[in-house]
């Protein structure tokens, strides 16, 4: 059982943030999310793309946004159960919540805070007969560890940025990189089309298309793919370890909606007026996956509504404490680690 | 008269990323500050000391926020009255406002944005009988215009960050500086008073310690300044072109607070429930000069204020429009001065 102050549902930026507004209080948290890395849609849909709204950046990757609250949580230790969707909540006699995910992973926290942007990130799935017979069995949705795709014989699908950058990705990784693609086109990054094509022209993508997967042949593991033209014009039966669809991932609210919160447009809702809590005591609902009057899914305003639970969650843990406020540039921030930031102190010196 | 969209009181960070957000909506703005600079008490207080709790920087120096707000608001050509208090305001029969500042300059906009802070900085003056009769004619509280200075003898008063590093820059401009302070011991940035030993050694910077000026003597304009050692052992006339006592700056609400506006612990009251407005309709306040339960006064929960404020502006400003909100990253930002940043799009390209 992983135990915390404050269990963060989600690890985009509002949640990313929450650690550390909980940090500057001496509340730990830990989070869930359902993608392999940290970011939510950040990371996942855009991390190159520059975004301009940012405050006090005139323009800043997405990417390199998660990069640098990553590195501004850092102190504060926090721990991640990445690739698991939480599934159920449960509220003990004392108040405090088990919420455990799809693969077991049980979290003891008195603060649920739900970060949950559009939602739990799921992959959109081919249709294939015996799809689901194969899944960690040489068929994967997602790409959480490179390497295990080492020295393998892998089939990659889809004509979008995921499907260019992985197969590029691993042309240096795998023995044989296959992209299938029901179109000629694809769409992406310019230098990730071409780099793809460079890629080809040296013989270390082969390029089928425009054609599709049509079958999965295996016993215990996947071992082969049937790969038809989409004019039917030809099959081709590849030899396989590895067979990776990357169709784009779509967010679901998914089971967070039977958790007996209010749900309204497809978001939680929450009392703006003071602290984005829900209505359930002690479960939050923060950043894009809340709603009240006025809402707006930016990545700012999940950083103030990340800000407030804090101190609302802070006053629920430790309701006789009375907490003062400190700037950060006064009382500098000392993390979990035992590192000390600081700003350097002015000095009382006579001058002769 | 200035014309605009937006008025905005207070050129502090929450005041400057109003800007921004609301260029977005195409609206313009004009901001007023008594300070002769743009930035707030980032600009006033702490401009060299690291914050440590902006969402995405780890650490960023107070200045060096201020610099980055004015680089990414600079595509919506802002204005600026700085150097003068908003004094008083009025509500036209078509509902919109005249704001007046302590020196005349009249103001008109639909919308007036209240980002002021603790208040306009006022500064400390010290005790001098004919004090005020030299304002502006060789006096002066704040340094607006160091070129003003160029080959003038000048006396400077006062022992922390300001006195020590005016005393440091206008050693370079002034012919003479002469640094006065009622203590042997400054209170400031290492470095500041190391170099202002290091000027006083090498004869650039005269240094009278411990004294007090007690008079001022002219005709129409300063010419001579008293200054008295602390113990009485010794009276010091100086003939100088300029008395500059930088005995600190302090916040007062001022004028405002004779606005009509609900006030409550010297800051203005809000509707968080949906966009920061005050009792007055139009008039909104946003920032550290605002109150709601749960208040925190921290630059980040300005920026969202400042953002949601927008919104509402932009609706009272066009109530038969529907505001489409696009995410920068995907609409860009499109500059009144005809500039525009946008992400690089996407191609669609077939590999062969
Ligand atoms: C193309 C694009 C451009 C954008 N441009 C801008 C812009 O310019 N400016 C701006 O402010 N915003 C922009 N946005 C929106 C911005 O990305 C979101 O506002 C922001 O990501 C919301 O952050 P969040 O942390 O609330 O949620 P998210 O980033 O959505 O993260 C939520 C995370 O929670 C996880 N999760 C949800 N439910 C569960 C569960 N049950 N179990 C485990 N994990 C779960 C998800 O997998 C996800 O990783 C853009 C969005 C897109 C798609
Ligand atoms: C030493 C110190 C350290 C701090 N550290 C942090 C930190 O680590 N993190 C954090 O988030 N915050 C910190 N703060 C607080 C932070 O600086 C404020 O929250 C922030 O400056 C508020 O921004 P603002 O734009 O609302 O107001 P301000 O920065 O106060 O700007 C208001 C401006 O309005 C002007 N004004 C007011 N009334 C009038 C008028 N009638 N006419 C003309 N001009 C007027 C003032 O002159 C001023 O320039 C710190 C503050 C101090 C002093």
């Amino acid at each position: 059982m992983i135990k915390t102050d404050i269990l963060i549902i989600g690890s985009g930026p509002t949640g990313l943030f929450a650690v550390f507004e909980a940090g500057l209080l001496q509340l730990k948290c830990h989070l869930i999310d359902a993608l392999p890395q940290p970011g939510g849609q950040c990371a996942e849909i855009y991390p190159k793309k520059p975004i301009y709204d940012i405050p006090g950046f005139p323009e800043v990757l997405a990417g390199k946004l998660v990069d640098n609250l990553m590195e501004q949580i850092a102190p504060f230790q926090p721990g991640f159960t990445l690739g698991e969707r939480a599934d159920t909540i449960e509220k003990l006699e004392d108040g405090t919540f088990i919420v455990t995910t799809n693969k077991g992973t049980k979290h003891h926290a008195p603060i649920v805070a739900i970060a949950g942007g559009l939602g739990s990130f799921e992959p959109r799935k081919p249709q294939l007969e015996n799809l689901a017979q194969f899944e960690d069995k040489g068929v994967a949705y997602i790409i959480k560890e490179p390497e295990v795709y080492r020295d393998k014989k892998v089939v990659i699908a889809g004509g979008g940025d995921s499907a260019l950058d992985w197969s590029i990705f691993l042309s240096d990784v795998a023995s044989e990189v296959t992209l299938v693609h029901r179109r000629n086109e694809f769409r992406g990054a310019l230098d990730s089309v071409e780099k793809v094509q460079q890629l080809k022209n040296e013989g270390k993508i082969n390029l089928i298309t425009p054609a599709e997967v049509k079958q999965l042949v295996g016993t215990d593991r996947l071992e082969k793919v049937i790969v038809r033209k989409t004019d039917n014009s030809e099959e081709i039966e590849l030899e396989v370890d590895n067979f990776i669809p990357l169709f784009g991932l779509s967010p679901k609210l998914g089971p967070i909606a039977d958790w007996g919160l209010e749900i309204e447009k497809n978001a939680i809702k929450v009392d703006n007026t003071l602290d984005y809590q829900t209505n359930i005591p002690g479960v939050y609902a923060i950043g894009d996956v809340n709603t009240y009057p006025g809402k707006l899914k930016l990545i700012l305003c999940g950083f103030h509504e990340a800000t407030l639970m804090c101190q609302s969650a802070y006053q629920r843990i430790y309701p006789d404490k009375k907490y003062v406020m400190k700037y950060t540039t006064v009382g500098g921030v000392t993390g979990f680690d035992g590192s000390k930031k600081e700003a350097p102190k002015a000095v009382v010196k006579s001058i002769e």
